[in-house]
């Protein structure tokens, strides 16, 4: 937890009451003490400080004063097929930490019903995966992050109008072998879909769908990679691009 | 398990009985059945076909043939400060799948001494999660895997001698932040060692030791990485930069 993050309505009068795992944090790890300034957050807000003025084994209150602006969301928007839940979480914490701006979940033939009941799909378990990415990464802008059931309904209703003329669409498959390629991305800031599939992989008639809407094909070699590899494989590999796209234009 | 590992020791007249997760694997995941062929590698050896000729709930009898080279290890040396366990287990398996050729796991200001008696560390678990990422990727060629309790003995010792006139040395490293770039790999089979510090970061005396040994600091951007994040988004950075002067050279 390398910041605290803070909801917007859990503040009165710039103080915060920190009673959860955030005030343990404090106590336990960070063992700060009255007096000393930590690292905050607030959700979909600023980074600041937080002043200790108060400290008991059992809550914290700060005071806060945040007026940094966040490190900026990429705009890189991820589609992923549903992981297994154990690796759900981690794969939610490792975007978030990246910056995505938007995680869509989707079914593909190969991820299994019953992934859609676990735990951690409850709102509040995703939302926490989250968090966690961004207390690590510094971060305080929540990525949003919907749920789709059905692939079809998705593919033909949800995913065509969110495609933008200049957006640049990719769906990560092994076959042809194409790499990422600085020519993909004409700015450093083009929205970028990329579509990550299943255990598995996909199926010929989900890589067809998204081949109909504009959908390049790229690998990242020979490798299979496990899902908690290959999504930051792939979004760093994107950020790298956007990079090189900076330093041309300088 | 994308590929079933064997150690060349357990092959006799081109047969295999196996015994253990692998069988329970090919019994209760694959639900493999007499007669039929499942894709095997033989460690540090080639990857092939076992031809299952019989097969009982506590065992598997497989008939091996296997010339197919696996895919070229990627001339990359990983220097990483000793993480703690849990995520030790998981980067050694993702490095693996990602194919480096060597894993120096170090110690550093930041690192919990008591991170070296944990049970990952003994030479069989170190194994068990780096064939866990080649059983992934479909690879068999082990990375080697070296640990050091000292960083000044490794810093002055072990190091130097490792990087030949040809070797790019890399750290991450927040400041000053520079991206990675084509221009630093002058071919795609240069060497790279790069070393990726522990949490909380290298303490300036180790990063000024590492500059001392020609070592270019770089960073991924603002965001703060878990090594779980970090170590795929280094080293596949690092294959797309190979891949991009594959393209150049063409």
């Amino acid at each position: 937890m390398n910041l605290i993050l803070i909801d917007p309505n859990e503040i009165h009068l710039d103080r915060v009451v920190l009673t959860d795992r955030r005030c343990q944090h404090i106590l336990k790890i960070l063992r700060a003490e009255a007096g000393d300034t930590l690292k905050i957050g607030i959700i979909n807000s600023h980074i600041g400080t937080g002043l200790i003025e108060n400290l008991s084994p059992k809550a914290v209150t700060l005071k806060i004063n945040a007026t940094t602006p966040p490190p900026p969301k990429v705009p890189t928007r991820l589609i992923l097929a549903l992981p297994r839940p154990i690796m759900l979480k981690r794969v939610l914490s490792q975007a978030a930490s990246l910056g995505v701006e938007h995680i869509y979940l989707i079914k593909a033939n190969r991820v299994e019903k019953s992934y859609y009941s676990a735990s951690i799909m409850a709102e509040a378990a995703l939302n926490e995966a989250l968090r966690l990415g961004l207390e690590q990464a510094m971060d305080c802008l929540l990525p949003r992050i919907t749920v789709h059931t059905r692939f079809r309904p998705f593919i033909e209703d949800v995913l065509p109008p969110l495609l933008s003329e200049d957006t640049v669409s990719l769906i990560a498959h092994p076959e042809p072998p194409a790499f990422l390629d600085p020519g993909l991305l004409p700015t450093p800031n083009t929205p970028v879909a990329v579509a990550i599939g299943p255990e598995g992989g996909w199926v010929d008639y989900e890589i067809q769908r998204f081949h109909e809407l504009g959908f390049i094909s790229f690998s990242l070699g020979p490798r299979i990679l496990r899902v908690d590899t290959a999504v930051p494989a792939i979004l760093s590999q994107l950020d790298l691009l956007r990079h090189l796209k900076t330093g041309v234009q300088q």
